[in-house]
């Protein structure tokens, strides 16, 4: 298979700031992969999966900037720092994150200190795990017979506390599916939150660990219980909670499919 | 370049559901250039530019399912019918979305269709364009300092109408940043509601209309002057809404990049 198609050039000096998508490498987009095949240095987080990480050439140099284990974590202002002194040195430097950039991912501070230094970059959305993560577990992000709106939310801060500053009240009314990311610690938080606000307590829930590897679970509950049965999930997960929910019982089209048919698989692109 | 990579193999008789992004076809995904590569047929919407188009075989059988100049668009009904017929009489059926095919794109719709006819099908989520669309117009979906929560709405309900059953003060309360789809036609009634829920007349607007392609637009603005400055944008337009769109200020990435480096461009397949 050859593109037919002209992409801009990936100029030394410059860093190209992409999403990954979910995990699945078959929903990388284009310009993921033509960066993967032109990058002289690969920045990548926890939540790139081994499956894209296969892809990375093997002559590249690659730098863990997440959480591994139970070592600290880089802080954010030296991963841009990082960035930075990749490109000034004249490296094609390719930021790798998972789902897309700017959907609780942070790349609009990198992006941001990148401006402030001066440095060129493009910026490659993803596919967002809360929609297409969703969308391998069977269940729609929008559905016109439920509602006309759809609320994203990340349930990690700043401090990795549940957000404060959540109006709960304005959530559990203004939307019909909330999609939380990062959840799992404080789901406990979060479902209370919800059902002091109105919420009921049979409203279904989907609990969507690792979507769209070969991991991927899903495990439906409901809001009353969905605290309890997180135990059973590995994170990075998605909850997404509403009636949209049901949907998975027809739309459930991964678990239809044979198992050597369901996702892309990388092959290892060691030199 | 070449695929290192194993794909599900694309069956006579099978759907894909795949969404094309916003525009820029450097974001589709592998599986939709895949799809591209190995459909029998092809139907598109209207929000498929020709960028895209321009990426499907001469050979392949292509039906427009979207609004075209003054004529009726086909019904939903119609179009899941289609889509059905092509799969039973053995062809390979790419149904290409703008956008994600489950982001107020009825693709929920069209999957419960085909399950019901016992036809098997793969969803390919796409970039939607209230994330990848707006990316481009340097405006983050999120930022860690304006909050937690990204609201998406559709302007545009069965009817056509504004959606009925908008809980304006929820809305307007529960979360900084608005996104709306598909909202031009209703952009008055939209803007109405949230001044009246008490968002700031002065709050940050930006209209982007058909992002991530040569022709895409971005007015900057207020939510008091809003649907005033709406004339000048065309659809499809993205409606965002919220302190986040001061942040194109520095992040219009795409205007610092020479012209010819904007986007990808696709090249006829025509054989």
């Amino acid at each position: 298979m050859n593109f037919s198609l002209e992409m801009p050039e990936f100029k030394p000096g410059t860093v190209w700031l992409v999403g990954a998508g979910p995990g699945d490498p078959g929903l990388l987009t284009l310009y993921a992969w033509y960066a993967l095949e032109h990058a002289d240095a690969v920045v990548y987080d926890a939540l790139i999966g081994e499956e894209i990480r296969k892809l990375i050439r093997g002559d590249t140099l690659q730098i863990h900037a997440g959480k591994r284990g139970g070592r600290p974590s880089p802080q954010q202002r030296d991963i841009s720092q990082k960035l930075i002194e990749l490109a000034q040195s004249g490296h094609r430097v390719l930021r790798l994150k998972g789902g897309d950039p700017f959907v609780f991912a942070r790349g609009g501070e990198e992006a941001l200190a990148l401006v402030d230094a001066g440095v060129s970059f493009r910026i490659v959305p993803g596919i967002s795990a809360g929609i297409g993560g969703l969308a391998y577990a069977g269940i729609p992000a929008t559905h016109r017979d439920i509602g006309s709106v759809v609320t994203f939310v990340t349930g990690h801060s700043g401090k990795g506390q549940v957000p404060e500053n959540l109006d709960w009240r304005a959530l559990a009314h203004g939307s019909p599916t909330l999609v939380f990311y990062m959840a799992m610690r404080h789901i406990k938080e979060i479902t209370d939150g919800l059902l002091a606000a109105g919420r009921p307590r049979n409203e279904p829930v989907a609990l969507v660990g690792r979507a769209s590897t070969p991991d991927q679970q899903v495990v439906m509950t409901t809001l009353a219980d969905a605290a309890m049965d997180s135990a059973a999930v590995t994170p990075p997960a998605i909850v997404v909670i509403g009636d949209i929910v049901r949907l998975r019982g027809k739309l459930d089209w991964l678990s239809q499919l044979p198992q050597t048919q369901r996702l892309a698989a990388g092959k290892s692109q060691a030199k």
